[in-house]
């Protein structure tokens, strides 16, 4: 699986989400692997109604309906086509309280839940609280374009090890620094079974092709 | 003019955002007032493609396009049709540094700003951080359907006044406990320009009845 | 152990936090029990220097020396008399990995950490993040006046469960509502290895037979 | 009046605390200068007992005496010794709302508030909400070594005169970048009362000289 942050990027922002979102479409059926996207909350429903790849939120806040205003309902997310949401981005760190109360949120409303972890530790730690996939990305890496699976695959096998420990169904991705085809390979020979990334593909100059690439990788390892 | 925040409420989230933003936009024809709304993130580009009245977000952080997985970026709320952005909310209060940087960075894409205040201290304070609009609310009033254009209205002549000591352009709403046509018609005598609503209209058994009484008094006054 | 968390009760505050302090002493060579204290940031020097039991910190930031104005710096507790820390209390939620960064921290200076855990999916999250103790304390218990141990046993037991199929070492403390001997019997019979309280002390009519009653169960239990 | 913020520097912690503040006390008795420190929170207490300077808190939390684990409650400040608290530096920004409640809550006990404003807009906000003292930071400054009153004069005549339209009573202070004598007497010919200064003193090779060229600038102005 290949999870695609759109973070705040305007090459990933409205017309252009839609975009993007259509090029890992493409390449999710030529290569039959799962491409998903996590576009910001306001173009949730645009690339949902525009695609048909898994849609995920890049946040949500644990709050039932009713008042709030400000925050992201998950009932909100889910109407717009999400079926999953991203939470605790190194972007975007939550309270250990919190990160339960949104798993257990999200799962009464069967949205896939995926939380980040910027440490073997917190990936240990966030097994504990039952979400459906972690995302390994240790801070230093995220943006750089020196991939975890490269530069620190001992992080990845070390946290790969603690989350199974305590947890054994759990998706794991690896995140952070993920460029080419070549750091997915590593990262699924880790041990993991995707990846995050984010500027690696959407700040691309070409988006297409470094889409490619990454679910290329996928599909050979697969095989 | 009426702004009706939607809060999270589910009678006004997806379809049902875009059902009560149709009932403001004929109210707002049918007595050329104007109605502007605020609903989810989620769901700002479905109720500003269905819709002509004023669309603002409920929520958006200073931040510039690039990281910031899981914030609110300016720009994704503009192109998702948004004409302005509410911001501090009782709900989701901000720092005073962050309410400078936001209506800076609002103002920087033409987006109108409402920055609600607590108290008149804070509206004072408010207005020399040139927003566009300031909206005072009332925290224990907030929900409770006792309107403080009645119940306190020294708060908002208090306010009016200390505002238009520091600032004589900001548009000045009054907010909280606002059900009826009565409060509005209150509310404008006091020297305000208009009313913030939520669960008036949001919860009420008949939302377009509600707001066809609310736009209705204000027709009324401006005459 | 009995760790009295004493808030920021005015009956725990400056010079009662050392008389509270000195009659937690007395206890503790009388049933020769380990009673220590966490006194606010202010009075920890007071209470170190006139009590010689342990003395935590409710609250450490994991910043290191240098700016930080307004933060809690561990060396300056450390340098205060505090041999330990009290962090995550559920009146001061802190980001995962805030908590672990504060675990590090006060590592590095010897400072033994009791990290507060509101569930026991957040208790098992936080045995992987390495802390000396856990005290497992429901929210909606805390100040009730009902014990954890007797009105739902089964939380500590299940509780113990996860933390020990993770962590085999940390000290595990039970909180919220404890009040009495009994309570604290209840709590090591549970598989606890100790209580943390707070209002049962602080509030009580009689502080010095509050804490004598709960320091002498464990002395009972202890034989 | 120089005000001393002693931040989270080791060299400005328990017994250095102590220290810097009887340099501080030595050169306010030898140039009849009001020269205040604010130590650490924990560190309150040793500095008000051993000198007969002006202590200010660092931070307080606008909480009531109760629960509250890990905050600073006002009573425990004032208890240890503490005069006044210094608020929303940028070090540790607060919600506006907060400042407010931290303004009332200090009056109540007549400690005097010093707030901290980033911008002379921040600086007019904070103005409406009634401190005894504003102290204006440019964050890029903070710890430069380059005196805002040298290197942005204007933002301070700006700041003094936005907020003097408000609140003629205030105290001023110019905080940022401040090291000698002469940015002082700058600080003090552009309409402010005094300076707010940091690693400028706490961080100086000599203390105690340092200390004496800020306050001999003050009393030579003063004449």
């Amino acid at each position: 699986m290949v999870l695609v942050n759109f973070k705040c990027y305007l090459e990933a922002t409205g017309d252009r989400a839609v975009q993007l979102a259509k090029y890992a479409e493409q390449v999710s059926k030529k290569f039959d692997v799962t491409v998903a996207v996590a576009p910001q909350t306001a173009d949730l429903r645009l690339v949902s109604q525009q695609t048909k790849i898994p849609v995920f939120a890049q946040h949500i806040d644990p709050i039932k309906p009713g008042s709030g205003t400000g925050h992201v309902l998950a009932e909100s997310v889910l109407e717009a086509g999400a079926c999953g949401v991203l939470i605790n981005h190194s972007e975007r760190r939550l309270e250990a309280g919190i990160i339960e109360d949104t798993v257990t949120r999200a799962r009464g409303l069967k949205l896939t839940t995926v939380v980040c972890a910027n440490t073997s530790a917190i990936a240990a730690a966030v097994a504990s609280l039952g979400p459906d996939m972690i995302a390994v990305e240790p801070p230093e890496l995220i943006g750089s374009g020196i991939a975890v699976s490269k530069a620190k695959p001992e992080i990845i096998t070390d946290t790969v090890s603690r989350i199974r420990r305590i947890n054994s169904d759990v998706v794991i991705l690896t995140g952070a620094g993920i460029t080419s085809g070549e750091d997915v390979k590593e990262a699924l020979r880790l041990g993991t079974q995707g990846v995050l990334v984010a500027s690696g593909i959407v700040k691309a100059k070409n988006q297409a092709a470094a889409i490619e690439d990454l679910a290329g990788a996928c599909r050979q390892v697969g095989k």
